[in-house]
């Protein structure tokens, strides 16, 4: 471990939770000192279930991980409602703040979250894992390539998964007073991330929510879609559902060339990240009984997990804010939070007004 | 060649009749009799370039077609604004028809076709290549086994193509006295029969389109895209292109299992076929670090390519009405032809109304 690993604490013991304090535990540059629970017997079993290390120090209340001095940043995968509480709160105890995506109800919720972290001089970044996986760049690459990919004109998303009955019935995802977002917030997010990504992060003139939304007896979304337009004519669309069987698709389509993953949140191979690629440039390639060349596979390997990667990039611009450095904390990451939950906000919207068109003011 | 070869007649030397010609000669129980184009120069051209046998008649007309006794069906590639006329007299003139898609401009011209077809007695087939393909039915059991694929949520198709600038400038398909449905008639078609052929031939109750239609100077449609909503909560969604690099995917969701493909119009290879499931009860086999299995790659050979088997299904049914059997045509193929051409009906007024939800009337 380096000498300046940045000290964790975690709030809540989630299920990403798991992941998350494994993934702080390997990341060369940050370390697991803290978790948390509203009930001391939950955090010490997490703690047991997760073979955490005895000097990680456990804590019954949230509030005493924030009251902690040894804690640099906190990791916050609590439920959705309670972010703008807890996140706050860890800003103004200045503390560096991971936020389990979707941020929060709302993009003005968002705001106080991101203004408290500007006040007190702390990073702010949202737990979107993917975004720091090294095929991520790769494919931008190719994405940026007008002689092989040409223009960027339309992409198509598709993030589900089956969540089942106990699921249904139980997870906070499904809770109007927890996750009021449902699957527009677990998965959409995903989805409309994504889709900003590929256009650079220039924000859709209006988007325009499918008709058919699926919603629990409480409210809540449980499959749901959108088209994203552009004022240039480029044009995207998603679908997230609750109710189907595990999907991961993005596809972009250029005017020469397309990219397409279908693991893209996670993933299938934890060391290798593939991606698909065609171009007309590869027409002269065709043999003969073919009517186009088979897609390009790609493959780029990845030193740690992708949710490593994430820990790591946080805890190094932290390390800048913290360390000799004393840099001002990197504005990139609550920008492009930001930017997604108003297109999120901008769907909801548009499904409650009837699912008409809805003007995205940045 | 069986004795009772079904005799072929072509009317136009469009492109596609070069692939149909082969098709035609290809396929067991049919043959080549007749090649027709406005100008006896270009029809002469076009058996010379595409070796045709010289007993293949070649006229300067298409009614010399019509009038030969010898010629027992015709295949009708001709501009969809034509179809119509010649679709009709070809019915009167006793052929069995089979026409290029989209097969009308609206559904009373495609009425007033079958109409005509079933007072003479003669088989209709629309030209929808693809679905002879032997991978479909395979599919089709997949996704009738509730076991392994569950009930069907939703299926999401996207064709596209780079049509280049001298197809926008001179193709028919995007002249507004010839192909006036532009994209959305000519892939956007193959989007809505797949999404059909994927719920059994039930009909949507209704569609909206994807706003951002994109139209040439003339106002036919260069890409678009539509959602499909069913009754019982089912949705598809599709977007079609003359103006992104080619993609020809489909992908159904059901709630236990997935089946996608990336080369549905047309396979990568003449004699594979290939599709990509996707199963819940796979999680079994899931190795440490992988967080779902991959897909299963399924490959049905063909003996013949798709074009060819469309013929040879076609001639046999042609047989049956002409030969010994005195059987009555076949009324599912007019069937599938005449509720593709309603949902594509329905989009295109979804677009011209605005993007309005269009109530589907069967």
């Amino acid at each position: 471990m380096a000498e300046t690993a940045i000290r964790f604490g975690i709030l809540g013991c989630a299920q990403v939770s798991c992941k998350l304090s494994k993934a702080i535990t390997q990341a060369p540059n940050a370390t697991l000192h803290a978790i948390s629970s509203r009930s001391i017997d939950k955090a010490n079993k997490f703690a047991a279930d997760n073979g955490l290390s005895p000097f990680v120090k456990i804590y019954g209340s949230y509030e005493a991980v924030l009251d902690d001095t040894d804690v640099d940043a906190v990791y916050i995968p609590l439920p959705t409602t309670l972010h703008l509480k807890w996140a706050v709160m860890a800003a103004e105890k200045r503390k560096h703040v991971l936020l389990e995506k979707p941020v929060a109800l709302n993009v003005s919720d968002l705001d106080r979250i991101v203004e408290a972290c500007e006040a007190n001089g702390v990073q702010f970044m949202d737990g979107t894992m993917w975004m720091h996986h090294p095929r991520m760049p790769k494919m931008k690459q190719l994405l940026s390539d007008t002689h092989r990919f040409g223009q960027l004109k339309s992409i198509h998303s598709c993030i589900t998964y089956n969540a089942g009955p106990d699921f249904m019935n139980n997870s906070i995802k499904v809770k109007p007073d927890l996750d009021a977002l449902g699957a527009l917030g677990d998965i959409g997010w995903y989805c409309i991330r994504a889709i900003l990504w590929a256009v650079d992060y220039e924000l859709p003139k209006k988007v325009v929510a499918l008709h058919g939304t699926v919603c629990n007896e409480a409210g809540v979304i449980l499959s749901c879609g959108s088209s994203l337009h552009w004022e240039d004519g480029k044009v995207a669309t998603f679908y997230c559902s609750f109710l189907t069987y595990i999907t991961f698709d993005i596809k972009a389509l250029g005017t020469k060339g397309s990219l397409s993953l279908n693991d893209f949140v996670q993933p299938f191979l934890e060391n290798y990240g593939t991606f698909s690629e065609a171009s007309e440039l590869d027409y002269m390639k065709i043999e003969p009984g073919k009517w186009a060349p088979t897609p390009n596979e790609h493959v780029v390997s990845n030193e740690f997990p992708q949710e490593v990667l994430m820990v790591k990039e946080f805890a190094d611009l932290v390390e800048k804010v913290k360390g000799k450095l004393g840099l001002k904390p990197e504005k990139a990451w609550p920008i492009l939070s930001r930017k997604t939950q108003l297109v999120l906000d901008a769907v909801k919207e548009s499904i409650e007004r009837g699912y008409e068109p809805v003007e995205i003011v940045p």
